[in-house]
């Protein structure tokens, strides 16, 4: 009998850890004799790091830590790495584990017809048919590619050869740790807000994820949460 | 009617641009007042570039640069870009582009029989009846998989929404800009060698890259390719 | 009889070499079947660029290189190596060679007046008295610096042992590579400008060396620079 | 009357911080289901962490975090900011603050005359009279380089034209944050040790600082740092 294939349209990024805080990043800019004492001026903080935000003087910002376990499809993954800088990955290996059988479907909510032109599409929903006929197509093809996968392990083929037909929505996970600094980045990137100063189209899964992150990230840093706001979400 | 799919079962790795030498790495660690006209020294050059690679002074082999435009599955991609450090990356994004209908299959002689442990594995033929069983079954897989991608951009859906499904065995294509420090690395950890001082277990498919890669490495970096071979493969 | 100094108030920024063109980036940004074909339609170049700038996607600008010969003081080196990504550097050592009797002292014209806040400084003139004798006493303390090198060298001294009183005034020699992108990530920060969307206030010795890169990066990259003014010299 | 100066033969590194330990280290290797109740296997550690080391795994070491507050001479930092991946730093600025009057001078014990070949030189002590005639001109030149330096300052010169002249031996503050991995890859470059795979070199007063970072990570990544010895200091 196979194994029950997992229909998702969301994602999971969990919190794992942390090091640092806001104080700790006027701490690292004021580098001086005193310096936890001084970062400790509660009524300077904000200033201080609005001032660090505007005037992009990212180094401080790095002397932080979030970590995150995150699942999400492969296709999200693929954009997650090529975030280099400041990013540490590590992911299970369909080489050396079975991947679970999980896939991704999009929602119904989910817009799938892209208006606009290269560079700053935008997307609207399609008709109700359309999205049904969609889900089913995308949770059957994913039936079979699963079906197809553990027969080929049954045969005893390689896990990393048994793998290599598998589509870009099946999930997979993976520990990412980063700093304030490249987390920002992420976030400019990754999000599509009114009050950016530079416009990003993201996808819209990769953004689902984004979303969990910056919820993290405003709770652990809300001084430097609240000034990169402030600042058109600009990375520093 | 469909588009045909193409399958290939190798890899393209084609030399686009490159800048500096044996003679360039030379000068840069010398960085003396004539730092040029000492570099050009022809007699000194292999002395020392090995002591560079022996003794791990690795600053030298980055002023350099190499560029290819490589074509393989996403499968190899995946792996590609887990190299942070040292390498720049555009790859044709399924946002944008219709990837074109080309897959990955094994060939006949691709070992698929896994042998040995987790971190060591090494890899068997399969028997005739199974390779041949594998690769109709990959065929058909990508086959059907390009048929539902092509239904779904048809009926309008976007594509960064239709491509959700593509396996990971559909090749696309990417520029990849490294320099001689970072292209070692990658061969160090991209090949299986017998003189590698550090052993690696490389799936075969970016093997066959890596090998492409070694040749023109090679070919450009003579002195430093033979110091890198001579001295365990290891990266500086 | 002790070597003679030379005191300098330029610093030297040489050209040594590059890879790649606005047309290469062009080529990188489309990554298409027919890429190349495609990047040398002249007519379209500016405006993709502009596109890149204007958006933010830096990465195809990192499918270049260039690299440069500097000869600057210390002081501007620590600044300078403060850039870490997408920036190779290889510096002559005090540990294996004698420094140079080469010393930077201000010209005439260097503001030494800080006037403003924290943050936001700016320069003016000093008195001509005071511009003279600051120039005399930094060329006092350098003759007396290097004679006392000297005499502990002639001592037996290790050279980094003897080294380390010199002056963070005194010449050094790099090697340098950068890319595009690091190249404007550079700029944007060392280059004081009206039109500059985010203020930098760079010193004015690091500047001086900007300046040299900005000439030749506007040489190499005539559309790249281009865009890189009209959009308020942001790096991508 | 002048600020007096204080004469320092050592280094501080405080530890500041930490993030992660060496189950965290496993956990981020199996990445499976159950990557933290697998990682809490304490028999398996050892080996688990033993084999990332000696095939050289590197990525799961980059899960943590450590910090620490630095008090070194600009000669020091100079050797430090040029390790670039996966460190941060904020260090005091001579632009902005007025560097505290503490210089370096070596111990007694400091070995000064230099033998050997270039790359593999070693040091010998000097004798008695030289080691002392070296101390007292070293502290004579500093006391008269801060005396200039606060001469300058009280003339109204800008606080980044008065410190051009400042001796590297003059001591200066830095926040730095590294991971496991840039941690080891620091040891194994700034300490010299009979047990090391790669033979190093570095300037004694950098391994100073070397010695007290490694005895914070030995502390706290106890297994990690097992391993790390156990493989010939060779950084994964």
């Amino acid at each position: 009998m196979p194994t029950e294939v997992t229909f998702r349209s969301d994602v999971t990024v969990e919190y794992r850890d942390h090091m640092g805080s806001d104080e700790r990043i006027v701490e690292a800019m004021l580098v001086s004799t005193d310096a936890a004492a001084a970062a400790a001026d509660l009524a300077k903080q904000p200033g201080r790091i609005n001032f660090l935000m505007r005037d992009r003087h990212g180094s401080p910002f790095e002397h932080t830590a979030l970590q995150f376990v995150v699942e999400a499809p492969i296709f999200v993954f693929r954009e997650w790495h090529r975030h280099r800088i400041g990013f540490s990955y590590n992911e299970m290996s369909g080489r050396y584990s079975i991947l679970p059988a999980t896939y991704y479907v999009i929602g119904y909510d989910r817009n799938t017809i892209q208006v606009g032109k290269p560079g700053a599409y935008s997307f609207e929903p399609g008709d109700p048919e359309l999205q049904e006929w969609l889900i089913g197509d995308m949770k059957e093809e994913s039936l079979e590619n699963y079906a197809r996968y553990e027969r080929r392990l049954e045969k005893g083929i390689a896990r990393e050869v048994a793998r290599m037909g598998l589509g870009v929505n099946i999930f997979t996970k993976m520990y990412v740790t980063l700093n304030a600094r490249s987390c920002m980045s992420f976030l400019s990137l990754r999000t599509k807000r009114e009050n950016s100063t530079f416009p990003s189209f993201p996808q819209r899964e990769i953004e689902m994820c984004a979303e969990i992150v910056e919820d993290h990230f405003a709770r652990i840093f809300p001084l430097t949460y609240k000034a990169f706001e402030a600042n058109g979400r600009v990375s520093p």
